[in-house]
């Protein structure tokens, strides 16, 4: 039963459906590649072995009794822990909420839930998806960070344990960790997925997304929970690309490595017949890049009051320093970062308008030596503000060994296309 | 100490800082009402009178201690009941969630207890600050509703139970019960106040707001939740304003008495030296109050897809079917009822550019008989789907000597113009 997770999970979900495979084996599986990996990974921060093979019999039951079953039927799922599992002990990666035992499912969770998706544990997280890094390592090199803040989810994806995973983005948080590990990371447009059950910490900015070993399988996951036909990202479009590589504001944080990884990309996509434009984007779009940290911080620190003013002393000193600045900053800086965003979300359609999709790297580099940094989102926090849709699909590997990803990224509203040329890409690539 | 109450909330917390009240009398007075008045009022979902009383002790110690005194000190608040406040039952006005007592106060909550408020108890809100009304009666006459679902905060405030409290609005849930109970409600631009620990139903529409006696009542709440510089509503303007009278989609829905009102303050406002134009807004700004139900409906059926799941016996009838089919309405639905509010709120600021605010009914008429049905927010829907700050201010009764409410409206982001004019247009009705 050790060959039912290396599938991935459409095709996985595929031979369920057909009775060829069933839940329970593919959690047995699952479990089998925790115990091996878990003592040096530490992706989850809940598990309990015995209850996710309860739920994986239950669904096991309900395809024995005829019950229509959803996309996700059987499907272990990891779900980042800010998001709510009911009975299920949820702590957002801060001593603050050791214990804390929600009582009811994420809405996201119960959707997928109801699509079939098995949950299996919950995943480590930074302290409240921040800075502040939990005990995962990386799948591929255990000294280095697999990234945050969706570190658990992006481990695990990786090293087989789990075939679906739920992350977060507030800056970076699903594209740079599945990029790290090596993976497929989804960020849809910003309010595809409702937060009901998420301990959202910036509003203006945090988005549901998903990690999976395929396109495809992010477009499952993503597509189940919000009912939204994101296409067939394997489809073989009928025309090749036009796409506009952009390192946007940030291109001098790229190492080299990810700088000859995009000339790579650009000549195997235009040896495939895309066109390639070079580009930035606006001063009215880029503006929202410098605005990030402000919205971001003033956010988390409103979302945050309550424990800032009950347990400061558990809240970590790199938290603190990030939040109450932006408490001292005020409502009108937040204001005027929030207006900053508005114009840029305005103008980037219109920007991007002569492209299917922008070609730019996932993250600076490799993923950083040592588990107490996740990493820079320096390549992330635009796309975020901008509530555009992004994928990162894996690119070889840098002078370490380690990962790289590209990032493919569309106007909101168009997911379909991010997939999709995400897809393609990976496919160039070879 | 009765006669604490009737007091504005301002000048309450301004006797306290001078030390001729303290918050302990205040809240004896506050308790003395509710013990009259909760009998048939029933605003309270939980309320705790000698933990109450503890919590004023504390706030005065505090100022016995010479700490620095916020703008809310010793003031009493009512928080509804969709709010989590840290160590309280919060039931959502669900059987559902009864006996759920949060760990932690809601953002809103933990702002306004930094800012020297006193949680007094929980306001009854409907199910889900949905159509299914709670036990709440109007203040003025208890065969009649006091609105929704802000039911509990509206009617307390009336009956002096409280100078202070939380609403949260979707289609007109601040705005409707102030306005039936003769107070003053505030629903500020969307996003001011931010939602962590609130049973968010539409990420796009739900919106914190405050409801209290005043005008400048309702700023200092909110100010101090936002941290917003939101100006002195009570300070005399230099000039008249500006106002597009403006039925909006729903004039027809007017009872006769509403349209008489309007012609009222038409006439007030021109005889205080206002230029009042009458007119309707353009149709992709109309457009918006056609899409609301789309939305709301849409995105609350994903926020509750656990209590659908798992207790949907428990959830009313009549949330039901407006769930099930949003449901089935499908995701295409919903997003291109999201693309109208997109292209409504883009449009909205140019085409009010020429005025200070909108002056148009806070509700149909007046509160309905029997406490059944919370009355119609058809008079709300749109500004909430506009995001804009929206004012109800008291202006006399109707038929059945029930009170009538003005509403005042202004572009997203000039919350001191719908609070400026809003006091305004109280003081010329007189």
């Amino acid at each position: 039963m050790t060959e039912a997770s290396p599938l991935s999970a459409t095709e996985t979900a595929r031979r369920i459906r057909a009775g060829i495979l069933n839940a329970t084996a593919v959690m047995e599986a699952c479990l089998e590649r925790a115990r091996a990996r878990e003592p040096v990974l530490r992706a989850f921060a809940h598990l309990d072995p015995e209850a996710a093979l309860e739920r994986a019999r239950a669904a096991d039951a309900r395809a024995a009794s005829g019950a229509p079953l959803g996309p996700l039927h059987g499907l272990p799922l990891g779900v980042k822990d800010v998001l709510d599992v009911g009975g299920m002990p949820c702590g957002y990666g801060s001593p603050i909420w050791q214990g804390h035992v929600p009582r009811a499912d994420a809405a996201c969770v119960a959707l997928a839930r109801e699509a079939g998706a098995v949950v299996m544990g919950k995943t480590v997280t930074t302290e409240f998806a921040t800075r502040q890094s939990g005990p995962t390592t990386n799948p591929v090199n255990p000294a280095h960070t697999p990234g945050g803040s969706s570190s658990g989810s992006a481990a695990g994806v990786a090293a087989g344990l789990f075939p679906l995973a739920y992350g977060t983005q507030t800056a970076g948080s699903v594209i740079r960790p599945a990029a790290f590990c090596g993976i497929v990371g989804f960020m849809p447009t910003h309010g595809s997925i409702h937060r009901a059950g998420m301990k959202v910490m910036s509003e203006s900015l945090d988005t549901i997304g998903a990690l999976a070993r395929t396109v495809a399988d992010c477009a499952l996951l993503i597509g189940a929970a919000s009912g939204r036909d994101l296409g067939d990202p394997e489809q073989r479009p009928e025309r090749a690309p036009r796409l506009l590589l952009c390192l946007g504001p940030h291109a001098a944080q790229a190492a080299p490595e990810t700088l000859a990884l995009m000339e790579r990309a650009a000549e195997a996509a235009s040896r495939a017949g895309a066109q390639v434009a070079r580009g930035e984007l606006p001063p009215v779009v880029t503006a929202a890049a410098e605005a990030h940290p402000i919205v971001m911080n003033g956010e988390s620190a409103q979302a945050l009051a309550w424990e800032l003013a009950h347990h400061r002393d558990q809240v970590s000193a790199v938290l603190r320093e990030k939040l109450e600045p932006a408490r001292a900053l005020g409502a009108r800086a937040l204001e005027e970062a929030r207006a900053s965003f508005a114009a840029a979300q305005a103008a980037f359609p219109g920007a991007i308008a002569e492209y299917d999709a922008i070609l730019t790297p996932a993250a600076p580099g490799e993923a950083p030596e040592g588990i107490g940094w996740t990493g820079d989102p320096a390549f992330n926090l635009l796309w975020t503000a901008l509530h555009a849709p992004a994928v990162t699909v894996p690119a070889g590997t840098g002078p370490r060994g380690l990962p790289l990803g590209l990032q493919l990224v569309a106007a909101p509203g168009r997911d379909r296309d991010a997939l999709r040329w995400a897809e393609w890409m990976r496919q160039v690539m070879g």
